[in-house]
């Protein structure tokens, strides 16, 4: 029973990965970054969108895809920002995977994109198994949470871009130690780069924008073939 | 193709079911209450294992059962506390199953408990599938996560027994607003009890405790057949 279940598992990775080169290549044939965001439910992926809409919109043409469970909560209050949204509802499901933004991606405006900011299911585990055809994946860890989520949720942390250590302006009232948290880092993804950010007072995010507009920078200047 | 896939969902299910009976009949034969305690990473259940144990353990006789995809961090805590702990570590996988509480039983001692709480791998989907033989299900909500949870991950809270509302000392610095959520809880689970507590400062856990000594009377008054 589990050598059958491991061969249906290595099927469907097989399957999405193909369709997740796919993906890339299309975004790639309209020059577009694409980023998926990953964390536990409630670390402030949403507000971290929102924010990035905000300072990037004068200059920057955005797309959001929202992936949840159910509901449509986070869909619109992102829609209030102006820029395209789809909403993938998974009833029953734990993650995006690379079919289900194929699907979103033909609805999407491609040749007036810069930039397709992922919204995965909130969930440390299960989204790092699956490649959406994104160009980066970021992972963020809020204050709250605790500062040893790189130890006990390593394949998430170990398959980031960047760490965005969410909701620092809650430091003071946290038992949350860095020191910690960049050891665990260390020693499942020593190279990463992690920002300490708070979406509610601006703390450490312009170094996030700064990262997002390179990728965009190194996206034009060395288009992939 | 899917539908491959859904039989095979199903049997999954059937088999951990059918397994997941034997364990409560088991632990029923030793008049052990087992609560599996679920929510996402970080939302407190360790603290609320560790509370629990130093507020019963004069007049209750406990174990637990400690579910990660990685480490021994939680583990290694409630051991200080001197009550047989198992550790099941789960790399690939995204919650505890019937099978693997099964194995843990055989390494406990039944006859010397009267507790067993089962902490689940910090996910707030897929745990909410899998019966673990447990009789009463338990779910934390904490406060920095938001008041949206009910809505985004109605299955975890459609299957509480009770809920706990974790981390209420950071209501001050929090957007929670309990109407939200209590609105959200009512649309999936209108019968369900939720206390409001904090394990940092102690506020509103006697309720906790109260609920869980009554489990304990009404098993050892009226026995399972």
């Amino acid at each position: 029973m589990e050598i059958k279940l491991l061969t249906i598992k290595e099927d469907i990775l097989g399957a999405n990965e193909a369709k997740a080169r796919m993906n890339r290549e299309r975004l790639n044939k309209y020059s577009i970054v694409a980023i998926n965001i990953m964390s536990s439910p409630g670390a402030g992926k949403t507000s971290l969108i929102i924010q990035t809409i905000n300072k990037l919109k004068p200059t920057t043409r955005i797309a959001v895809i929202e992936g949840d469970v159910a509901s449509q909560v986070d869909a619109e209050k992102v829609h209030q920002q102006g820029v395209p949204i789809i909403q993938i509802n998974i009833p029953g499901g734990c993650h995006l995977d690379a079919n289900m933004i194929e699907n979103a991606l033909n609805d999407l405006p491609l040749e007036d994109l810069d930039l397709l900011l992922i919204e995965n299911v909130g969930n440390l585990i299960c989204p790092a198994e699956f490649d959406l055809g994104e160009h980066k994946k970021v992972i963020l860890a809020s204050t709250p949470e605790g500062d040893d989520k790189p130890d006990k949720y390593p394949l998430m942390f170990s398959e980031a871009d960047v760490v965005l250590v969410t909701k620092c302006d809650l430091m003071p009232y946290m038992d949350f130690q860095f020191d910690n948290f960049f050891r665990g880092i260390a020693r499942v993804n020593p190279a990463v780069g992690i920002f300490q950010v708070s979406c509610k007072t601006g703390e450490g995010i312009e170094q996030w924008f700064d990262w997002l507009l390179n990728q965009m920078k190194d996206s034009k200047a060395h288009p992939p073939p």
